[in-house]
């Protein structure tokens, strides 16, 4: 996602420079000649790219605040999502407490410290549940769904809560959509984007509906949550919110994502103003521009890895023919079942139609 | 504008790599860690370049088209547009009999050799007329008005006449406007694009209004016209040409240029498809995207130069927040008064109501 930044960043006329943790071969590195590597955990490893810079910002969220906080006072670099953002959304015990606070239902959940808490949980919730370590985890990784006590003491183990990892259960919600909602603010206001659904099969996203097949008065609330919750981190930047609704209509703020998401690749080519560009304008200060949707639908579908290869797409010609398909590939080098290497977004009137018109038009696609 | 359409191939997943006749600090040498330098009349200075490339494509049309075809026998890279049209649009005259003869009306010209042919040239379409050297040339460098016999002849010694130099001689034409209409090309098809009027002070673009603020008719034709063209010198990339519509209504194609073009820049956010986009596609041999306006009218300002100093966009914010406008700036590092450093694009329904709100935008910008 740095590449969809970068490219909005570029277009301000502005340079950029990446920090990776892997030393070469990271796509972004072909967009820029200032490429630094080193570690996440190591703040003396990013001193030189943060003295390079006249503002930072992130598109993971698996940096300590602390980290953080100290290359932003080592180098004076401004860097946003500020740290004490991160601090509030990097461990998800703090994150959901912080959300609670601010009167923003979450599913359900609990800290898990012992073999009691996990039977509780489960006489409490229901099984099967899900574990999850506190820090860390995307797409599913890190998450280990739970059926029974003797299952969950393994998985807490594998999740390293025997080792002081804090570890959080969280009931599985019985929901009829899952939704997400990105907001930009910084100190110039906010914008907010529609309300779409994240299309998931196995714990990854395949497809995104804008907006989403749900009452108008539902992407009401869930865009009004989502800017609450941005206003409870005080964020600066971009943010990425998702959401269950429920089977009896309520929404539980599910996951949040402290920079450009997934589920907000269709505002490049759906929005006035995609969510990359409000980051580039949130972090930097500028005014943010309109979140609107420019037709009446958009519909993403990502396009993952097919085989196992140097990658290559392949049959993708009636997808880029259509004139209301935009196709975006990641530049990635390897292709391999599963992965997230490419998206293609189609804008139209009616979002299932538009969804039904993507899925033909990508499912021959090989990469 | 190599940078406008690096963004397009970086969107695609392609890598860049950029070859400049100035050594360094050329804003697209920001955008890649592949930049390579050296002189456009000296193919060995190239090889390294193409040789990394899969594809060649050009952002200006200066360089011999016997050099590009060295270049491509030596290396092999397929090179867009291809040697063969360059050598039809390279040199003024050759450019403007191909026009002719494949019955596109051009601006009156002749071929000047001697005292007797300005003098001829004079007498026969009135003072005062242009010179034109008939390579090289931008923006109305490379031209010079001449108002007698006395002039003339010294303007033919500046442009290299008395040294062997073809010099152009073309009539003033009585036009009430300046139209554009790009083309997209390859073996999948063409993609016209609207016709647009350009916008001049002092020779320079400040202005395009898209679609132009003339006939449906006059429209039609010139989008033909410019079609016609394109198949002239069976183009492969993406072509803009310029036109005088006469105060009779006659279409007059004036210039020609093989490549992304300043008038076409509105097409970013304008069109479905921008020109930057559909030039990537074209030279890549995918299927071409439409080039329909996405709102009823476009209006596009460049922002020129205010101030001789290190390059700083002062008093943008207004021009930033309106929901319909969009900023581009090219990431030059020196602004001076003048120079073509970033552009404004707006959107909405009547071009000259854009037109007027765009200027009211802008005009407070300092570079």
């Amino acid at each position: 996602m740095a590449r969809m930044s970068a490219n909005q960043a570029f277009r301000y006329g502005m340079q950029v420079a990446v920090f990776s943790d892997r030393p070469e071969d990271e796509p972004v590195q072909f967009m820029t000649p200032h490429s630094y590597s080193g570690a996440f955990d190591d703040v003396d490893s990013m001193i030189e790219f943060a003295e390079k810079c006249d503002v930072i910002t992130l598109e993971n969220e698996f940096i300590d605040s602390e980290i953080l906080k100290e290359l932003h006072q080592r180098t004076g670099t401004p860097l946003w999502p500020s740290t004490e953002s991160f601090a509030l959304i990097e461990n998800k015990l703090i994150e959901k407490e912080t959300f609670e606070k601010a009167g923003i239902p979450v599913t359900p959940y609990a800290l898990i410290q012992s073999k009691e808490n996990l039977e509780e949980f489960g006489s409490k919730h229901g099984w099967p549940y899900l574990l999850k370590s506190s820090k860390g985890g995307y797409d599913g990784y890190g998450n280990k769904t739970v059926r029974d006590s003797e299952g969950a003491m393994e998985a807490f183990k594998q999740l390293g809560g025997h080792q002081g990892h804090d570890i959080l259960a969280e009931a599985f919600v019985d929901f009829t959509h899952e939704l997400a909602v990105q907001v930009a603010r910084n100190e110039t206001g906010h914008v907010v984007y529609p309300c779409c659904e994240t299309v998931q099969e196995n714990h990854i996203c395949v497809a995104v509906k804008s907006p989403a097949p749900v009452s108008l008065d539902v992407q009401k609330r869930a865009q009004q949550l989502a800017v609450r919750a941005t206003e409870a981190i005080d964020g600066k930047g971009i943010f990425a919110f998702e959401f269950f609704l429920t089977r009896g209509g309520e929404l539980l703020l599910n996951e949040s994502a402290p920079r450009p998401h997934n589920s907000g690749h269709y505002t490049i080519e759906g929005c006035i103003t995609s969510q990359f560009e409000n980051h580039v304008r949130a972090v930097c200060g500028l005014p943010l521009g309109d979140a609107g949707l420019i037709k009446t639908a958009a519909v993403m579908v990502n396009l993952l890895g097919t085989d196992l290869r140097d990658a290559v797409i392949e049959h993708s010609e009636a997808a880029v023919a259509d004139p209301d398909g935009h196709l975006h590939s990641y530049g990635k080098l390897k292709s391999k079942p599963g992965r997230k290497m490419a998206h293609y977004t189609l804008l139209g009137d009616d979002v299932e139609e538009v969804y039904d018109r993507a899925v033909g038009l990508t499912e021959g696609i090989r990469i």
